[in-house]
């Protein structure tokens, strides 16, 4: 690590223990995410995918795609997972949209530039957001709307310094091969402050994590790329709080770096995964019609119209297709002290859209609807079961609602009980939040999932 | 780094300066060269692709495939990389192969268990290959053919400690998103060796990396893993050797490898690539017959059948279409110090195939003829004109002759000239060697024509 490395890791962790920011207390944040909500006129409404202005069914491989030729498609793929295999609708958005969050020091204290955003398919009306969040066509202008404010901090020449700048998955059961840039850059410029953007301190933006749907998905996955340091050891702290102190720090855990990476291998080869593309018409167990695609037995998701009338966006009234999933996903890390070090216990997960195959998930990550009449996965009852102080974490946060209807999932972290084998099942893996953190200077090793715990972890402390 | 790390990167350096094995003398591995080539009773006959025994251009999309619906297909593709697009053959074999080295210590100093492999596309009969070079259809017996050897130390769980094992692209303009795994592994069992392997050290293997078509791309990729430590400091080094050892040792270069990695992130991102699959018969600009499928302006590559006759493989005879590059293409890395510190020149470049996007190529890499009417690429001619002991190593090494009939390439490693700019143009970057060999231990982050010479680079001691 080099020193200006360690010293961006140590300035974040203090803003992240910030108690209040000199710039936006917590009654302005408060009051300002109020009233943003309610000055957000918007309004979506559902509606038969053959309604939507633009879109349609095009005769060649029956796709859902928009008459540009640009922003996604819905698309047919068959899919083999090692010796699994299945068809399924996925979005196809070959494009790389930016998540940048700009940070500035004030009085010592480094700042995100944090957004509040409307997107059409949040539960609630507006969620923080990063301080751009764009589509390459949204910043680029193809939707002919307004232009996306700071995003020239964002795009080369840029005025400031890079933190992180990594290209991170997002779902894979719902994206093909989707990735974004995660971007923090820090200016010292002065940078003026519009009605839907406020500065927060790290600490600000964590307590807002610890609230159901107050912080997106988009923002979680860049504080998950942040390099925090460890915090300060205090007199107070309890064993969970050193052990995850340590684990941040780089202690030493059961598996070295080159065996993790090894491990992952490993598992990337088991997993074969093979991805075919095919004709929307011809997916096995999905019905696609006029009104929505969708699963014969009501799992997984349907794909929805929505019409949406909005004021604040860079366009003021469209439609788009929507993936609306049929029941929550619980996502959850169990986690346990090996020599006094926190360490997660991973799993090796291929979804149907992976870029390059098997990346790093969470213990449990499943929908419990969609599985029903099948066997529990593992560790599902031990997650669900724990109570008191070994629940660390324990949270619903929505996904991304430019792509996703009312898509909301638990997130816990929970520590392991005393009976719970050290030894790691086949597919399983312990890591400690340094590694992670290593692992999140590059793309396609931690999914989405996984990375909006370890953002969720930095509030454990 | 772990102290296991430190200490492997020293006994791989020990193997690599090692003046003979204790085991295999330089006149023993000269004459088991010269006996395997003639005891490889084998026989290439090139035919028409509608000749191919279990070959067929399959009636919905026309691709070439084989009728068990394994190996590997070629198909068509359309690709967009920035403002660029172009329609191409490429071969799409969606298995992860295994490309393993077995190294064991003999009288202190490491070994590597290398084969005497014949290949249909190569040039000369037999070429220095790793312990294991199989595809998962090989190794597990699709083909029905002899089993494997030593594969068992390969596939978990295995006998023997890890030293490498990662998952690396292979080219890019010919192969759709392939990877293979590169895998080094320790044992200290008794292993007997075939008459087709040798127990070598590196020495002796980087030795016959300076001679022409003798160690195949598989083992070089390997070798290009391998985590090198710095070689002693002698008394007689000059300027180039001692500023390679400090480049090898991790000093600092002009870049933190997390600027390194955001200066990738970006040309993913400038070099936004789009692949989309289509139909052979509609590949624009080749044309598609029963004899082979060939560039209209002969520019590029063909694919043609063949006959094969071997007497020392897992199958003895069989079909199989391969591809034949028009000519041979030239890779050099342009190196420079900066602060008495060696440099590489990589260029972040997206092939058609690409699986992630960009990767470090080196400083030039182009086939001439396919350029035939167009500006030369940067720093061709400067490559191409240094004399002397600017010229660090250059020759000609085939690739992969599994797939690739006749595939001889250039390769060079350059210093550049007291007037080559400091400054790397866009797309351009000084890289350590050190760095290098930090991406090494991930996917996707140098192409294999870098990593080529990242091998070569350890001649250069």
């Amino acid at each position: 690590m080099t020193d200006d490395a360690a010293d961006d890791g140590l300035r974040l962790t203090r803003s992240a223990l910030a108690a209040e920011s000199p710039l936006t207390s917590d009654d302005a944040l408060e009051s300002w995410l109020r009233e943003r909500a309610v000055a957000h006129d918007f309004d979506v409404t559902l509606s038969a995918l053959s309604e939507l202005d633009g879109w349609f069914f095009e005769p060649e491989y029956g796709d859902l795609v928009h008459r540009s030729g640009r922003f996604f498609s819905i698309e047919g793929l068959r899919v083999n997972v090692g010796e699994s295999g299945w068809d399924q609708p996925i979005i196809n958005q070959p494009e790389t949209g930016i998540l940048g969050i700009l940070v500035k020091e004030f009085d010592g204290v480094l700042h995100c530039l944090m957004q509040a955003k409307m997107e059409p398919g949040n539960v609630n009306v507006i969620q923080l957001s990063p301080t751009v969040q764009a589509t390459h066509s949204n910043y680029t202008g193809v939707h002919g709307g307004q232009p996306t404010p700071y995003v020239e901090y964002f795009r080369a020449p840029r005025p400031g310094r890079v933190l992180v700048d990594t290209l991170q998955s997002e779902q894979g059961s719902w994206f093909l091969r989707k990735r974004n840039r995660n971007i923090v850059v820090e200016t010292t410029e002065d940078v003026p402050e519009h009605e839907d953007y406020r500065w927060l301190t790290l600490g600000q933006v964590l307590r807002l994590l610890t609230v159901d749907n107050a912080v997106n998905m988009d923002a979680r996955t860049v504080l998950s790329c942040m390099p925090f340091a460890a915090p300060p050891e205090s007199e107070a702290e309890d064993g969970y709080r050193a052990a995850l102190r340590r684990s941040i720090d780089h202690s030493p855990g059961r598996h070295s770096t080159q065996e993790v990476l090894g491990l992952l291998t490993e598992q990337r080869v088991l997993q074969r995964h093979v991805q075919r593309r095919i004709p929307l018409g011809q997916v096995a167990g999905w019905d696609c019609s006029d009104m929505e695609i969708t699963h014969e037995d009501g799992r997984y998701f349907r794909i929805v119209g929505a019409h949406v009338k909005a004021a604040n966006r860079e366009v003021g009234r469209w439609s788009q297709p929507l993936l609306e999933p049929r029941g929550p996903e619980v996502s959850a890390f169990l986690t346990k002290e090996f020599d006094g070090v926190l360490h997660l216990l991973a799993r090796a997960r291929t979804e149907a859209g992976s870029l390059a195959g098997a990346e790093l998930a969470p213990t449990v990550q499943c929908s419990p609807g969609d599985r029903r009449g099948l066997p529990s996965p593992p560790y599902l009852e031990e997650v669900l079961a724990a109570t008191g102080d070994r629940v660390r974490y324990d949270s619903t946060q929505s996904e991304e609602g430019g792509r996703f209807y009312h898509a909301q999932n638990r997130y816990l972290i929970v520590e392991a009980g005393e009976d719970t084998p050290a030894d790691a099942p086949d597919g399983f893996l312990w890591i400690t939040v340094g590694q992670a953190m290593d692992l999140l200077k590059h793309g396609n090793y931690l999914n989405v999932q996984a990375r909006s715990l370890i953002a969720a972890l930095h509030t454990t402390w």
